[in-house]
C-alpha cells in the first residue's frame, strides 16, 4: 500500500522551498541507510563519501518524478539513496589513481586520499552492491513486479551500456582533442545521462507509470542530462575551483573534448538551454504536477557548480 | 510456469558424468550471457576473465541446490551466470596492484595485465551491475517476489557485510602474523563463504524453497564454504603453480595468517574433512536430491587446485 502524500505548487512553483523540504529529509535518509559497522574502515569510507553533501539531485529527481506520478515520498526513498549510493561509487571509482586521479572532489579529499586505493575500490563495490540490495529489501507498498522492473533499469544504467562504457569511451578518448560530436554525446549520454534518466525513470516506474509516460519522462530525463554536462564542460572552463569544489580546468589539462571547444561556450550555452526548454514542454501535459521537475531542468542550467 | 527436469540419481552418485553434463551448459550460458559488444575494450575485458575457464564450482552449486528443492534448471541459470559474474568481479579486483596484485589467475594474465588498471576496475564494476541485471531480466517462471528475495541475498552477500567486509579485515590483516583464528574465520566466512552460501541459498530460493530447508542449505553452505578456504590455504603450500595456474607460495610471502599456520598441515586437513562430513549429513533428508550437492562438497575438499 503506497501512503498518498498530495502537495500543493502555486502558480510559481518555489523551488528553494522545496529543495530546503526535501534536502535534510535525503540527507537523514542517506545517513540512515548506511550506518557505521564492522569492519569500521570499509563503512567510515564508504559514509565518507556518501554523506560529502552535494545537491543530492538524483535521489531530487527519482522523489519529483514518483511524485508526478502520484507515489508516496515513503515508497520511493530507499531507491533515491540507492541512486545516490550507485552516483558515490561511480565518483569514487572515477577519482582513483589509474582512473581521473583527482584529489578532490566536493572540496574534500577524494576516497583514496583519506583511506587508500585499496579500501576506495571496495567502497565502491561495497556502495554498488548495498544499492541493490537496500531497494530489494527497504522498498515498501510497492508491487515486487515494479521493484524488479526499477532494479533492471538502474543496474542497466550503471553497466557497460551505461555509465561503465561512457566511461570507457571517455578514457580512450582522452588526449584526442578531434573527437566527433556523437562520441562526445556517446560518451554523456552514457557516463552521466544514463543515470540521470534513471532517477527519473525508476521514480516513476515504482510510482506505477505506465509505458507512454515512462517514455515522456526518459525523453525529459535525456534532454536534461545532456544540458546538465554541457553545463558541467562550461563550467570547468569559466567557474573558480572555490566554487567547484574541485580542480577547475582539468579537462583543458586532460586535453578532453567538450561541447564548449566544439561550439564555443556561447552556443553551448544556447544548446543547453533548449534541450532544458524542451525538456519542461514535455512534461507540459502533466500540469502542476510537472512543476518541481521542471524547476529542477532550470536549476541545472542555472547552478554554479 | 517452470519447466521441471527430472534427472535420476543412481545409489553411486557419478559426479564425473554429472559435472561432464553441467559444464558446457554453464560455459554456453556464460558466453550467451555477455556478448562482445560495444565498447569493445569493456565487453572484451568482461568475457576475459568470466570465460577464462575454472570449477564453475558456484553455478554448479547454485544449479544442484534447485535441483534439489525441484526447480527447473532454465529457471536457475541466469542467477548461476551471474553468481560467477560477481566472483569474477571479485577476482579481478583482487588481482589489482592496489590490492593482492597478482599477474597470473586460473594460468593467464590477470585483466589488469592485459586491459589496464582502469579498463579492469570498470570490468568489474560492469560485471557486478550486469548480474542484477541479469538475474531481473532473464530469471523466467519464477514469481517476482522470489527473485527480488534472491537479489537481495547476492547483493548482501557481496557487500559490506560479505565479500567486500572480508576482502578489508583480509587486507588489514596482511602482515600480522598473530591474528587470531576468528579474526580468520570471519575473513574467509566473508570473503569466499558468503558467496558460496548465496550460491546455494539462492538456487533454493528461486525453487521455492521453505525457510526450514534454506537453513539446512545455508548451514551446509557455511561448512562447506569453510572447508573450501582451509583447502585453499593448504593447496597454497602443497600444490605447484602449474597446478594451481596462479602464483603458488603467495600467502607465506604476504605473511598472511593461514589454517595451516595456525593449525598445521594434518589439522587443517582434518578440519577440513570434519566439515565437509558435517555438511553431508545435514542433506541426508533429502534423500538421493541431495546427491549432486553432497558429491559436490566432496569434491571441493579432494581439488588438487
Amino acid at each position: 500500500m503506497t501512503t498518498h502524500q498530495e502537495i500543493s505548487h502555486p502558480a510559481t512553483f518555489d523551488l528553494v522551498a522545496y529543495l530546503t523540504e526535501r534536502q535534510p529529509q535525503i540527507e537523514a535518509a542517506l545517513d540512515a541507510a548506511i550506518r557505521p559497522g564492522y569492519p569500521d574502515t570499509i563503512y567510515d569510507a564508504m559514509r565518507y563519501s556518501l554523506l560529502a553533501g552535494g545537491k543530492r539531485l538524483r535521489p531530487m529527481l527519482c522523489l519529483a518524478s514518483c511524485e508526478l506520478i502520484g507515489g508516496s515520498l515513503d515508497s520511493v526513498m530507499p531507491m533515491a539513496c540507492a541512486l545516490e549510493m550507485v552516483h558515490t561509487m561511480s565518483l569514487i571509482h572515477d577519482d582513483l589513481p589509474a582512473m581521473d586521479d583527482d584529489d578532490y572532489r566536493r572540496g574534500k579529499l577524494t576516497n583514496h586520499k583519506v583511506y587508500g586505493e585499496d579500501i576506495a575500490i571496495l567502497a565502491g563495490d561495497g556502495l554498488l552492491a548495498y544499492s541493490f540490495e537496500y531497494i530489494a529489501t527497504q522498498t515498501q507498498g510497492v508491487s515486487a513486479d515494479r521493484v524488479l522492473k526499477a532494479i533492471a533499469h538502474l543496474a542497466k544504467a550503471v553497466g557497460a551500456n551505461g555509465l561503465v562504457g561512457g566511461q570507457v569511451v571517455d578514457l580512450e578518448s582522452e588526449g584526442k582533442p578531434d573527437i566527433s560530436v556523437e562520441t562526445l554525446t556517446y560518451i554523456h549520454n552514457h557516463k552521466t545521462g544514463a543515470l540521470l534518466k534513471a532517477c527519473v525513470v525508476c521514480g516513476a516506474i515504482l510510482a506505477g507509470a505506465t509505458e507512454a509516460q515512462l517514455e515522456k519522462l526518459s525523453k525529459f530525463a535525456h534532454n536534461i542530462g545532456l544540458a546538465f554536462q554541457i553545463i558541467d564542460d562550461i563550467l570547468d572552463i569559466t567557474a573558480t575551483q572555490a566554487e567547484l569544489g574541485k580542480t577547475a580546468g582539468k579537462d583543458i589539462q586532460a586535453q578532453k573534448a567538450t561541447y564548449p571547444k566544439l561550439w564555443g561556450l556561447e552556443e553551448s550555452k544556447r544548446q543547453a538551454d533548449k534541450l532544458v526548454a524542451e525538456a519542461k514542454a514535455i512534461l507540459a501535459e502533466f500540469g502542476d504536477r510537472a512543476r518541481p521537475l521542471q524547476a529542477l531542468a532550470d536549476y541545472i542550467t542555472d547552478r554554479k557548480n
